[in-house]
């Protein structure tokens, strides 16, 4: 099943007692629909404040409902904030995350001076310009296979990997109408791997850092590494999952 | 000033003791920089959930602040769902809602099957797809000088107009990527009319009304005729307000 949602009032996608999470409201409306009870893999579980528009998660079902049926009784189950974009059958072998080749994020930034009143959940607002040429530049040092290490956050309730290896497949900053944009796809990403690397890039934007001291922060492995910024996660969203 | 705002948390434009307004914001956070009791005058009254990107509004202030450190004060002040998009001094005689000789709204509506997560707070979800050509064809009997009434909300505490007539410059309806948008332009409104157009026109793009019934219900001059429909308030966005 694809998913989008605005991550905003949400404590992010995984399941924790007493909070407001994408996993619970999902495998809440699959139960409702289903009469059984529903465990739901995603294919990147984003944190607090992050939104999807590709999000995969699967599940297992017994159920005999017609599949559009399904589809469009779990989106009319789901609050307004999160909704169903397509849901298939697939082979029992398939699992969201263990499956996934690769995962691409995107990440909006306004420059303008005005505040983005109607994007201003889903976009991160900084005051003035940013030299995107130089945030492209730095961007180039992380493309391939690296130790990313010194952008990999610790995250409460969640281990860090024993592997922190990534292939970054593409790492792109543009610009339109005063909103930088970055987008970036790897096999997958450590947590808050993407919020470290744009928040990187945008000290660079600013000329807070050099193009050239990304690749000494890179070599450091160390996420206490001075330069290293953690960009908020309203800007964040997943937009795409592939698998074979 | 030019404003802009999330309509979505407010009880609408105009104060009302004890409720979020944008009238209320806007005459606190200037008051605050300036030092002065600020009344602000609005050229549209938009209702409670109403957005605007380019609504206009007009103060006396005595403040001898540059104007540009005025505008990043005043922006810097308002909440986050309302933002100054620009500030100019205007002659003594300058009234935004008497000097306005035209107001120009957008109304949108997702006619996907998918619930519009993302522009949930402004877009009206009609959850199959519309006639757009019948709805083009049934607005053209709208444009022009005619009695409004049929129109005509009653809003509590707003008083009825003396006069119903209003002069319709354009009414345009299209579509992209499964929304449909209605923009319309005239000298002034009447309160509700265009949700109460848009509403009526959804009937005739769902099939519910012909086009020729439009000029019936224009010609009745009276809200209670069947067929007349009050289109949601999300939907809706102030855009324009033109001067001489």
């Amino acid at each position: 099943m694809t998913v989008a949602y605005d991550g905003t009032d949400f404590a992010g996608f995984q399941i924790q007692a007493g909070r407001r999470t994408i996993q619970e409201v999902l495998e809440h409306a699959i139960a409702r629909i289903t009469d059984e009870s529903a465990r739901v893999a995603a294919a990147g579980r984003t944190d607090a404040g992050v939104h999807a528009s590709g999000q995969v998660v699967s599940f297992r079902s017994e159920s005999a409902l017609d599949i559009r049926i399904l589809r469009r009784a779990i989106d009319a189950l789901l609050p307004c904030d999160v909704a169903v974009v397509d849901l298939r059958e697939v082979p029992p072998s398939f699992h969201a995350r263990f499956s996934a080749r690769g995962r691409q994020y995107r990440y909006a930034i306004s420059t303008g001076s005005e505040k983005p009143v109607r994007q201003r959940r889903w976009i991160y607002h900084w005051h003035s310009p940013l030299d995107v040429v130089a945030m492209a530049a730095a961007a180039q040092n992380l493309v391939g296979h690296h130790d990313f290490s010194a952008f990999c956050g610790t995250l409460r309730g969640r281990d860090r990997p024993t592997d922190p290896r990534r292939t970054l497949f593409r790492l792109h900053c543009w610009e339109l109408d005063r909103t930088v944009v970055v987008d970036v796809a790897a096999d997958s990403f450590l947590p808050q791997m993407v919020r470290n690397i744009v928040g990187t890039l945008v000290q660079v934007g600013a000329r807070n850092l050099d193009v050239s001291d990304i690749r000494g922060i890179l070599a450091g492995r160390n996420r206490q590494c001075a330069g290293v910024v953690t960009a908020p996660a309203r800007g964040l969203c997943l937009t795409r999952v592939w698998y074979d």
